[in-house]
């Protein structure tokens, strides 16, 4: 129910809002279209806002933790121990994601999607679809009962956080071998060849680079997802972390609300949000490039934009906190930058 | 002498500080080297500083304006008349590198390098070094002295800001028609062909763009600028805010303080730094891609990277503004992260 009605309730971009924005993007003191994405992205979330000049004061990074059975195959560098240590260290406030947080004047909510070992700790938010996904390589990652259950925990995370007064929402996750579900859901829409969508994730050395892009391989054999239902997707080769901000996703757009996505798996989210509902793309911002390989064909075939090219890796919804300084300033020229009429300035030419 | 001596002080890095640094990255808890630029840039800082975890409160965009003979060829869209009004509009806070530079914390010092009309403001900066430049299709743009006086008004600027306590600088521009110069300091230092280079500035259509490049063809054929001589090809084909802004990058470095390009006219002034110092470089942080098409060929023979890809071609320094928050981030990650050892997180696999 929950799930149906959120999707049905992710509506049109408001063109007027768009349109009135657009005008005043040319009105002010610089050539038509100069400051780029910068003008984009304000016009973006007066069409999401329904708002001219909206502000975005209240912001907060969603990072969502599960685990992989695929990371018994040693597909990622790290070991498993490592996903409830970082949620520890989220917690502590020591992590590169709170850093970034801090510095945007945003918050960090940190969820417990399903990590294989509990963490006892207040301040995790606790919505466990399952102790880790099963083994991609040898069956589905979960039920469909579970993908659902996990899309869900995410809708009613961001619409908690709406109702607290979060005005911009963004995507992050922590899971060691999270990078190998998500390139098994990229390969799964598109049909590219899975080598060339497979990355070192953490850091694998190219044998291991290898052995990766065979079992996700393999797991699209055994498991055979239809690319046209994203439920299906999520649940034979996803990752409960990945479905829930799939959830965060479609339940931002339905409250009109913008999301930032960060990398890779966030991407993989994205793309199960996409085809649960292809207007959710309207409501989210594409922050970073990621060093992934598959990065830049998901973020095409998302239709969306980067706007940061920094190499980074690490996931954790860092790209997205960084990008949320970028939007602060996006909004702050709509509201502050002076007209040609106000400035005296000729805008022969210009138009 | 001061050009001189500046170009004499400009030192390598601390390549001791950079190693603490590179240790101080790879101690965080992440996978090593995940944070892509964002380490890179905050190891760079170190060599440039000596500090392991430099901070850099005090920021300044020095915007130059000047104005370009060859305007009168109709090489831009908008009107010379533009070039004192938008200083104005500095002046005033109302344009784009105001805005930017006040949410990045950072002041902007706005200077007039030789804008063909006065600006009658005490707080512009005045450093004219006459009306605007003669146009490059008949002649150069100015006498090697005019060059040398451009450039060592750029280096006082600069060491006086610094002086003042400044820590991070930036480079940003105003003046009509300067893209003609820029594309005319690029070719004659690549060799690339002209129409490859040579983009639509503050907008014009197709057939402007290629008259904008047989106009460039020809400055070059006039006044054949000697590729291993930077004074010459900035006095030849360059601008006065052009010097000025390749003085502020020499001025930076002598001093060991960080300095951001900004977009295609401030590369235009780094390559002009570079060819007079090559050392400079090690002292610029790029931040961003501009669409200028030849802007990507710029910072690859200048041997940086930009963050930010945002389509921007506003000039002023609104790119360096924008990265300076970025900065920022970059340096509180290394103040701020927890170690492995101390957040009690396995590095086993991450190093």
């Amino acid at each position: 129910m929950l799930f149906e009605e959120t999707i049905a309730k992710i509506g049109e971009l408001d063109k007027e809002a768009q349109a009135r924005a657009r005008r005043r993007q040319d009105a002010l003191i610089k050539p038509m279209g100069s400051l780029g994405m910068l003008e984009d992205v304000a016009i973006k979330i007066a069409g999401i806002t329904g708002e001219t000049m909206p502000w975005l004061e209240k912001k907060a990074v969603i990072t969502m933790a599960g685990d992989h059975g695929i990371a018994r195959e040693g597909v990622s560098a790290a070991s498993q121990e490592v996903t409830p240590q970082m949620v520890r260290g989220f917690l502590n406030g020591g992590a590169a994601i709170n850093v970034l947080t801090r510095h945007a004047g945003a918050r960090v909510v940190c969820v417990d999607m399903g990590m294989a070992k509990v963490v006892d700790d207040p301040r995790l938010v606790v919505r466990r679809i399952g102790p880790g996904t099963n083994n991609i390589a040898e069956g589905p990652a979960m039920t469909r009962e579970q993908a659902r259950a996990a899309v869900e925990a995410g809708i009613e995370i961001a619409t908690e956080e709406i109702r607290g007064g979060t005005q911009l929402l963004a995507t992050g996750d922590m899971g060691i071998g999270n990078t190998t579900p998500s390139t098994a859901i990229l390969a799964a829409f598109t049909g590219f060849p899975v080598p060339l969508l497979t990355g070192k994730g953490t850091g694998l050395n190219p044998e291991g680079v290898q052995r990766k892009a065979q079992l996700i391989e393999k797991a699209l054999a055994v498991n055979t997802p239809d690319p046209r239902d994203g439920l299906d997707v999520l649940a034979k080769v996803g990752g409960f972390e990945i479905g829930g901000l799939a959830g965060v996703i479609l339940g931002a757009a339905a409250s009109r609300v913008p999301v930032v996505i960060d990398g890779f798996i966030s991407g993989a989210a994205a793309m199960i949000a996409r085809s649960l509902a292809p207007r959710a793309v309207d409501y989210m911002i594409a922050s970073h490039l990621s060093e992934e390989p598959g990065h830049r064909i998901m973020l095409t075939w998302l239709g969306v934009e980067p706007m940061l090219h920094m190499r980074m890796r690490l996931g954790e919804g860092t790209g997205a906190a960084l990008a949320f300084t970028i939007i602060d300033a996006a909004l702050k020229i709509v509201r502050e930058m002076a007209t040609f009429e106000e400035a005296g300035v000729s805008d022969e030419g210009l138009h």
